[in-house]
């Protein structure tokens, strides 16, 4: 496995990521996905995803060039969902994978210098991305979700005990978490928290990152 | 722009490409992709590319190990429609893209060694995608098609001359071609001709193909 700088940078950056936002143009409440984005900075979190699955090739790299670009003035990570190619095409810091999207020893063979996460639902699939090359987890759903169709039943808090005590890598763990409930997961350890509606269907975005920010820190 | 030996011998190899087939799940009379392939090869073609807008990244990326596998045995050329990365992965000789794709040049960058072949339905377009560094361009649709919804109206047969006598790199023309038509396309110096359906769908697939190769030698 390849390794360099830019890689190890990357790393650093995620250990102090503690909210990490999920774009969904279509659970935004018709927001646009660059105004999400800005709240999302204005917030102060360190991360974002650009998650679009409706989006043809084209208007999704677009999408991403002009995140990569404010992200990058920012100085904060962008991590593309499922695209490796989209990913490396606008020079992201990271591809997330779920466990449909391509193996991770593959993806890490082409973009050495990304950041990697995979999308896992047990301690088999957790233990297994790790072993493949994840530099990161998702352990979810927590909770019920509407963000995903037709997912796994939800894990339930203990899973951040269960899974996350047995790997090494770090890991968000994300799946229905909101204000009212983050409590619970920020108890059992969880210490990166990976949302979609609590920020893109809050009645003020920022002021949202930010609660969910100062809940994370405890 | 980078080159090299690799991308040299596929471009060799393309030059010889007579009959062009693409597969289409959904349009194959419930024929699988790999049948559809093994007949291809017995038909003697140089070329497959594998074409798949439904699949989950995970397993098109599995058929397309396996397209990889056979079409290296075979000394056929195999190109994957869209994803960049996936060809990558698969070590596929190229890619091709759609005007809704990533730019030619940018998947250039990402993959000096594919041949990148470019769908285009104009001469502006396709001026635009030899400029970009397309190795190959796609014309058409020359006829009616069902083989992509909504597509542009089709072009006819004149624009094989209009539109590819306009340009230098070598070329495929596509949409609605069958055993009834192709005369009339040869006639106009098609050299290269994509089909789908009048593979797939033909009652022998390898004598399709065969028939098919046969009117393109004229």
């Amino acid at each position: 496995m390849v390794d360099n700088a830019t890689r190890s940078k990357r790393k650093e950056a995620f250990s102090k990521v503690d909210l990490y936002p999920v774009t969904c143009q279509r659970l935004s409440a018709g927001r646009s996905n660059l105004s999400v984005l800005q709240a999302v900075l204005k917030g102060g979190s360190r991360i974002i995803q650009l998650r679009e699955t409706d989006l043809p090739d084209r208007a999704l790299y677009k999408m991403a060039l002009d995140f990569r670009r404010i992200t990058s003035e920012a100085g904060v990570l962008l991590v593309i969902n499922d695209r490796v190619d989209i990913a490396l095409a606008v020079d992201a810091d990271g591809v997330h994978l779920g466990q449909d999207d391509l193996p991770v020893d593959i993806a890490r063979k082409l973009a050495p210098e990304l950041l990697i996460g995979v999308s896992t639902h047990s301690t088999d699939e957790a233990l297994r991305a790790q072993k493949q090359g994840a530099d990161y987890l998702n352990i979810g759903p927590i909770f019920p979700t509407n963000t995903k169709d037709g997912l796994h039943r939800f894990l339930g808090p203990d899973a951040i005990t269960e899974i996350g005590g047995k790997v090494s890598v770090p890991f968000t763990i994300m799946g229905g978490i909101n204000g009212s409930n983050i409590d619970q997961v920020v108890s059992r350890g969880a210490k990166k928290v990976a949302v979609v509606t609590a920020i893109t269907q809050a009645i003020d975005m920022e002021e949202a990152v930010r609660l969910l920010r100062q809940k994370i820190a405890g």
